[in-house]
């Protein structure tokens, strides 16, 4: 396969070629310095889709809920992007496809784009080539974007928190354990699922999320948008119907209000802090590649401490990655 | 509580006080600026204790099986450290106790020291605040320290990896979608160990296990250490004692050979990447917090991109931060 510029790949991305996508989501994601500019450019075109975050510990039942919405809204006749966040292998560096597989069926549909993406490096790339990612499925034309995250990390909370609407899903009689991780994720939600509903203990888990948000436990008070709390069934597909119209009516409601302005502003703020990270800590990595072997020694035997030995990482690498810059 | 200097807590936690290592720790993971001179010093004093990393995703008993394990030293009459690093709520931006609950039994015992550890940012200084802890424990006396992870998400495999042997914990019967985000951590273990191993269907995770390793499929080999897989049960207390001996014969391999050398300068330098980049991205926020709204503005209605915007927040942080020490 020839090597195609960037730009190029821009230019059949506007006209909907998903080979272009797919091959602009990898230098995203592999952080090319070439496509930059035509990330840059992708930036200024993207802003029309409705980015939905759907994340859920693994177990939830999340990955079978995006797909039964990716359908739904596919038989509807939209175009729909699925951008999936996996826990990569420190090895192979490539993202754990497990439950993308029962998605066969829907990836043969040109009418729906999915993407599992991997964790690279522990410099904060993924949140950064996540969003590129969607803005690159926004300019090539799908409307809907389903940005879905395994429910465990910070990093993966607040990717599926930069959406314009976030989906939290639970499951019924988990255990303890994997319930208790799940609290910091439940505050981040727009609307709730408590997906297999057809099991008998789910009802439990939809009184308990309502109890605490009647309570005011769980979410800070969204003007106008009371949290709905929706049982699914992808087994039955009860329910689906009802999350796709909460996601339009918040979604609208986003659109006509200060609630998506503000929520964007917030978005952008996030997308900038992890840019320049991915920005910094790459050059950093790159001045600091040659010095740390040596500093990294005297470590080991405890001649010297990490903080003194980190600090004189940091300037020499600085020194040679931007001394022209700051001068 | 008045305010105790950290070099005087230093003077108490090598008296073995328990309180002082406590109040160390939290201010190794708040990243207090005073407490730096002290925690290098903790690290010149520190490299006796034998650090086992213990990881399994939520469900697979790891905590469980952490009690055991150090209810069982603690009978042999040694001290033993917990290091639990949990992901946390980004609201609360503390740990979640969870399952750490079932452990108050052992929380009684002055001969064991259990810390939970939250995630907070996503500046890498978990692993960083995570290996400071471990360090305060060695110099307080604790011969062995675990460090408890979840097996989910690129840092936490690289804590647990960060330790002198890492044992990886599986439990039988988990959902294909759990098993699967396990690919990448079953890869680091020194030690297997397939939990609930009373139930029926433990015995088919032990040899696939088994088999896995035969066809060279999950471990890059390693000279003189042929990975065990040790079934365990918690309930009934089967295969605890082999855990044990294994990390011991492991300990002894690795003082007595080129394995724990080599292995002690990887984590060396881990540490001093995980280091520098929480001492980088410190300076880079506190250089950039007042200027990065007025560009996130800018981005969020689509006028600039983030490429353009994060170059330029890196270099008027960067000229705010280090102009001095760059000159």
């Amino acid at each position: 396969m020839a090597y195609v510029p960037s730009s190029e790949l821009l230019a059949r991305l506007a006209n909907g070629d998903t080979r272009a996508a797919g091959r602009l989501i990898t230098r995203a994601e592999s952080g090319a310095a070439e496509a930059r500019e035509t990330l840059a450019q992708v930036y200024h075109r993207a802003g029309r889709s409705h980015i939905v975050g759907i994340t859920g510990v693994p177990g939830s039942g999340k990955s079978t809920l995006v797909g039964k919405v990716a359908q739904l809204l596919r038989d509807r006749g939209e175009k729909v992007g699925i951008v999936a966040v996996d826990p990569s292998s420190p090895y192979s560096g490539g993202a754990i496809l497990g439950d993308r597989i029962r998605m066969t069926e829907l990836a043969t549909d040109p009418g729906i784009f999915i993407r599992s993406m991997a964790t690279r490096g522990a410099t904060g790339g993924m949140a950064r080539a996540a969003l590129d990612a969607c803005d690159i499925l926004d300019v090539a034309g799908y409307g809907t974007i389903i940005i879905e995250t395994v429910g465990v990390g910070q990093d993966e909370v607040e990717i599926a928190r930069a959406s314009d609407t976030t989906v939290v899903v639970s499951a019924p009689g988990l255990g303890d354990e994997i319930q208790a991780i799940k609290a910091g994720v439940l505050e981040i939600a727009d609307i709730h699922v408590v997906s297999k509903c057809d099991r008998d203990d789910a009802n439990r888990t939809l009184m308990d999320l309502k109890q605490m948000l009647t309570l005011g436990a769980l979410t800070r008070p969204k003007a106008d948008w009371p949290t709905p709390v929706i049982g699914v069934s992808a087994f039955t597909g009860e329910g689906v119907t009802d999350l796709l119209d909460a996601i339009a009516r918040h979604w609208q409601l986003s659109k006509s209000s200060d609630l998506g302005r503000l929520r964007r502003r917030r978005v952008a703020e996030f997308r900038l802090q992890k840019t320049a990270e991915t920005v910094l800590l790459e050059r950093f990595h790159r001045g600091a590649e040659h010095v740390r072997p040596d500093l990294a020694a005297a470590l080991a035997d405890r001649t010297s401490d990490p903080y003194t030995m980190a600090r004189q990482l940091v300037i020499s690498a600085l020194r040679k990655e931007y001394s022209n810059e700051l001068a």
